[in-house]
């Protein structure tokens, strides 16, 4: 925790809003620095006279669950705190089951509120949790990682992993409330920022090249925590609830929004998870250069086109390569086993999001198992 | 299982068709005698390609399973099944974690589907399973007691039991098919039958008088199984959907479908769910006794309404008293504690369905608790 981000002005920025349009679901997502310490008259103003039940996770409790109630309590938000193990191995039955009755034994009704105070694990266990118990009460996300306030507060996308794979169990369920404090990103270590910041570069890599230049242009600001940060946040979240409200149950469009996952995904279980190795963004990272340069590889696009993705990713410090994962990876064929049973695969053909540009990202169904092959053989001996 | 419904036809009747309309989530629920052995090739119809998890208990899985799974093989449709132990204490999280991790360990994609074969046990749990595994998956039910047949195959209601209280857990999730098999209810006991009925009564009592004069004058025939059950089964599956789809999220019309449930519940919790001494549907109809009761003692309706009721539930063999239970019942003062407790008590005021004549049930919010524990006092003694 030494390496984390510094030089952030204490100065409370203006607030960004960002609007879901869901119809009755819609929702808003307000972004900037500060907006923890007044989380208690935003979530009273929302919904008068709820209770909440607030989610959180050890390591995050420690930096922000004071601040969290002091508002409650300013607020006077009658309040119970539960707090799980952090890290991926909470998303389990367990957890789920245990929080589901802690909810309940805390007494909380319908018109209340499950409030999830931490990263992506927090966040996707406690939706769960609260589309479940009485068949669905209101969700509040305090996002505390770059990651969730970018990826996981737009989508309403919940859940736990099963012995059979990650998030495999779980709802649609979508938040009422989104409070993205861009100045609790100031305590994240700096490696799961720039982890966070591989998803914002994403945003532009499929749809906005005007925006992957500002990134350009913009990121040591981003990095640094000024306005500019509340700025990348806004605009990919803006970006992904385009595409959410367009395909709010992933059946086209939304795909998109896996440019650099699939191989990324294919990565993270080719190391077992196991973060000290490559953690998500990285994946994602080194995911997005595959894509690129395999869509190269098409006739799609040209190299200079590679070489500026592999500039920008490569100078705000994420991986680029396989062969920057510590240890051994396995070979092609295993990937290609892993990326077969990816729950993005339907029914035999493998689907890929490929690249006609910057900003210019589409669904390819029916690529070439052997194609894939030969690239990954090719990619992991370079 | 000796006291069985007899005398049913063995000719196919034609097929009823009810559709509920909830936009992309409409469905429709077919009925009719010996439909169990066409449910191949409607679902082949519906879904082609598609395979299936079939869930059921272990008493049904011995009398109708073999003739899903001829109607499945000649339709050639692929499908695992699994079976869980009869009864309530199956509805609870380590069979909804077993059931998920079997149909992902069965390689069930998103496109595939979930059949409940069985009762509102089966069904509930079944429908929560289809609901969280991938986040969604189709649901198809095959209800075989006629409790379930009229009420839980619409609304789109599913979950599981928290030891904080019954259904606490789970999700809307709205089935793509139901096949309702009237030839399926002549194995049921007769008292499951008759349980049942009290919700078909139910739906004349609420809201369509001219439907109760039908049972009045045709209940026999339902019993017996000709296709007087098939209309008495469409028309309360009509009257739910007319009620579901004007308020598919029960904040309003939908309570009426409580109707005789407030007591009914309490009673239930009361002899702790001890089916020996009370079951659902015979809950269901001493409470819509009570109700009427206490409509009459409001001034509501007159002595000649309650007298019509009584007579209906009672020639058809429904308990119409408390002291019908057998063993010794609690004291009104328990009662009452037990009816605030329950999950359709908002914010401390007692919410009763009361009416003002057959076929004229109403929501009346802030019933005054003092009135209603006299009320049972006097009945509890009567």
């Amino acid at each position: 925790m030494t390496d984390t981000i510094s030089n952030a002005s204490s100065d409370l920025s203006p607030i960004q809003t960002v609007s879901v349009d869901l119809g009755d679901r819609s929702y808003g997502i307000e972004i900037g620095r500060g907006l923890l310490e007044t989380a208690g008259e935003r979530i009273a103003a929302l919904r008068p006279g709820a209770r909440l039940a607030v989610i959180t996770d050890e390591t995050v409790e420690k930096l922000h669950l004071k601040t969290l109630q002091a508002s409650l309590a300013k607020a006077g938000i009658d309040h119970a705190v539960m707090t799980i193990p952090a890290g991926e191995s909470s998303k389990r039955f367990s957890q789920f089951e245990r929080l589901c009755d802690e909810v309940l034994g805390a007494r909380l009704e319908r018109n209340d509120a499950i409030v999830a105070l931490g990263g992506g694990v927090v966040g996707d266990l406690s939706g769960f949790v609260a589309a479940a118990v009485r068949r669905g009460m209101d969700f509040i996300q305090i996002p505390t990682t770059l990651l969730s306030q970018v990826d996981s507060s737009v989508g309403g996308k919940t859940g736990i992993n099963s012995r059979h794979g990650k998030n495999l169990i779980g709802a649609f369920h979508q938040p009422v409330l989104v409070l993205a404090d861009t100045g609790i990103l100031d305590t994240l270590p700096m490696r799961d920022f720039r982890a966070g910041y591989a998803e914002v570069a994403k945003y532009g890599l499929l749809g906005d090249e005007p925006f992957f230049a500002w990134l350009e242009a913009n990121w040591k600001a981003v990095f640094a925590g000024g306005p500019e940060r509340d700025e990348a946040v806004a605009r990919s979240c803006q970006s992904k609830a385009d595409v959410v409200v367009a395909d709010e149950r992933e059946s086209g469009r939304r795909a998109l929004l896996n440019l650099g996952h699939t191989f990324g995904h294919a990565l993270e279980s080719a190391v077992e998870y196991e973060t000290a190795r490559l953690v998500h963004g990285e994946g994602v990272s080194i995911g997005m250069m595959l894509a690129h340069e395999f869509s190269e590889r098409l006739g799609l696009i040209d190299g200079a086109v590679v070489a500026r993705v592999e500039k920008h990713l490569s100078e705000v410090g994420l991986p680029i390569r396989m062969s920057q994962i510590p240890g051994q990876l396995p070979p092609a064929g295993t990937l290609m086993d892993i990326i077969a049973q990816d729950k993005k695969v339907s029914r035999g053909n493998l689907t890929f999001i490929l690249t006609r540009g910057i900003g210019s990202a589409f669904v390819e169904k029916g690529v070439e198992p052997a194609v894939v092959h030969d690239f990954l053989v090719e990619k992991l001996s370079s």
